[in-house]
């Protein structure tokens, strides 16, 4: 176990809506300290929630080595993590929220042979989606291999539609939201199985600013017929003033549902359901960072190098408290 | 990986609904295979699911140690495990459901000292409450720091309360559901971490088949003031017939909710929620031991022996899916 005496010290690498969610979070895990934030800015002028925050160059961190514990990369999947998470795991602990599903075998590929190299300990793909949901997705269909899955998201604000929908001639701003079926929610509850079409799982719902001048109606069609985003899906486009956009849809809400409905005999439904209602996406998304964090400080003590995900991590080694006590308070 | 060809061996020890539930659960599994059920009965005198189970007599474990790679103790956690966990995990492999919260810590050490002497791997504890509940009781905890965790029972037949109720005189039979109170979810559901009371997170409903000649009101009273079972709730006690307790309450329905509210920042609340809703507990507990004892073979093919618990166990040993193959399928 740490102490508030010997913290497990984190570096943050990156500082958007991620990285500061992880400075927030360090703040609630009186077990950790933040030994700084490296950034790719000029560091003089990057303002982090605590004014105390040390904040360092991205190309110092080579020289802070033996000043860190674990470092946490707060960058994108597409333009930063496939080249950054290799690098520094060769050098460091890391963890990452790598989340572009398809391309998850060869991050880990790439990862796993500096971190094996390196012998580090490095976790990617943390987060809730890859994350709490895929452990969710793996428990269930082990505890009931006789049922069928169902994943669904929301209510939440999709970044991907939100910048499809902004990119929508003759709009000046937007944002997305996905909606789950509640209706089908409850077909799945209900332990029937059901088989749902894309267009009965979720619907879409638009909060769009015009340009002046722009054609309402040719907007609304060319969002709700968008091909990939929106054709498969019962979409609503709400036209709205910058002002409300400004003052009611800066959240970042999100979550959703990971549903197990099996049967361990004919007359025996099973359903397990796992839920998530998040107010802000990125700052849960950074708590689940934190704690894996603390994972795999633990499994590099233990020896344990090479890429990890969560599939690999007990659930024990989250928590700040002992085997002992998590035993005797929480089994 | 197992394979058809070369499966997990399975041996159940006791044969109540417990190892009901693990011989059907083993066929839905097929990298394992059920070795036999081994019984404290005449072996001829215990009918199976499946004609073509071996049963065997318990003290026939020794001789076939060799054809076994974990046993699942289906025994009471009053009378059977205490003994039998440490005596079985000193020569074998072994999975039980303890269920005894506060004695988890002394069973624990018991266990540890005959595995480790034994280097065997032994897992206690399993099911869902202990088990898939703890587990996210811990996880909850851990990734939401500043938060409080609510459990909540039922809709669910509790054997404790139907015995306590079977117990007042003039009652002939009956059962007692556990129902959660869903106003109170939806206050926890809210994030506000309402402070709740006994009586405002369950109630309880008693069916009662009466003795000839009893006082139902005097029955009635009796239930609903009981010390420890039911003065603290608010109880209903409905009167039937032992026709209708036959035809409509022999199931054993059960389930619940571990929900964990907490905050990221002073704006952003986040509640994490795990439900189950099981139409048969027995047969629940059943898979989830099984999909532990596929784990616990892996721990000991691994040489990590001794006494585990669920805390101890990464979500994806659970799986009969390689690791490559759960990153790419459900990562």
């Amino acid at each position: 176990m740490q102490s508030k005496e010997n913290p497990i010290r984190i570096g943050v690498v990156g500082y958007g809506n991620l990285g500061r969610g992880v400075e927030a979070a360090i703040g609630k895990n009186s077990d950790m300290v933040l030994t700084g934030i490296f950034t790719r800015r000029d560091p003089s002028q990057l303002k982090p929630l605590h004014a105390a925050t040390p904040v360092h160059a991205l190309d110092s961190l080579a020289a802070r080595k033996g000043e860190l514990d674990v470092l946490i990369l707060c960058g994108g999947s597409k333009d930063d993590l496939p080249n950054q998470s290799p690098e520094l795991a060769a050098h460091f602990n890391i963890v990452d929220s790598f989340d572009t599903h398809a391309r998850i075998p060869e991050h880990f590929a790439a990862v796993d042979k500096a971190a094996t190299a390196g012998q580090t300990t490095a976790l990617i793909s943390a987060g809730w989606d890859p994350g709490m949901f895929s452990i969710n997705r793996v428990m269930g269909e082990a505890l009931l291999p006789d049922g069928a899955t169902y994943t669904f998201w929301g209510k939440g604000l999709s970044q991907g539609h939100s910048d499809a929908v902004r990119r929508v001639p003759g709009v000046a701003g937007g944002v997305q939201y996905t909606i789950p079926a509640m209706e089908a929610i409850e077909k799945v509850r209900s332990g029937e199985r059901p088989q749902l079409s894309t267009r009965e799982k979720h619907t879409r719902e638009c909060f769009v600013v015009l340009e002046q001048g722009a054609d309402a109606e040719a907007v609304r069609k060319t969002i709700v017929e968008m091909p990939h985003y929106f054709e498969e899906y019962n979409t609503t486009v709400n036209f709205i003033t910058a002002e409300a956009l400004q003052r009611d849809h800066q959240a970042m809400p999100h979550g959703g549902f990971v549903i197990r409905s099996g049967n361990t005999s004919d007359a025996a439904r099973q359903v397990i359901e796992y839920r998530l209602q998040l107010d802000s996406n990125p700052e849960f998304t950074s708590s689940v960072l934190v704690a894996y964090a603390r994972a795999v400080h633990r499994m590099h003590q233990l020896g344990q190098t090479g890429c990890k995900t969560v599939f690999d991590v007990a659930p024990g080694l989250l928590s700040p408290k002992s085997a002992e006590q998590l035993r005797a308070e929480l089994l």
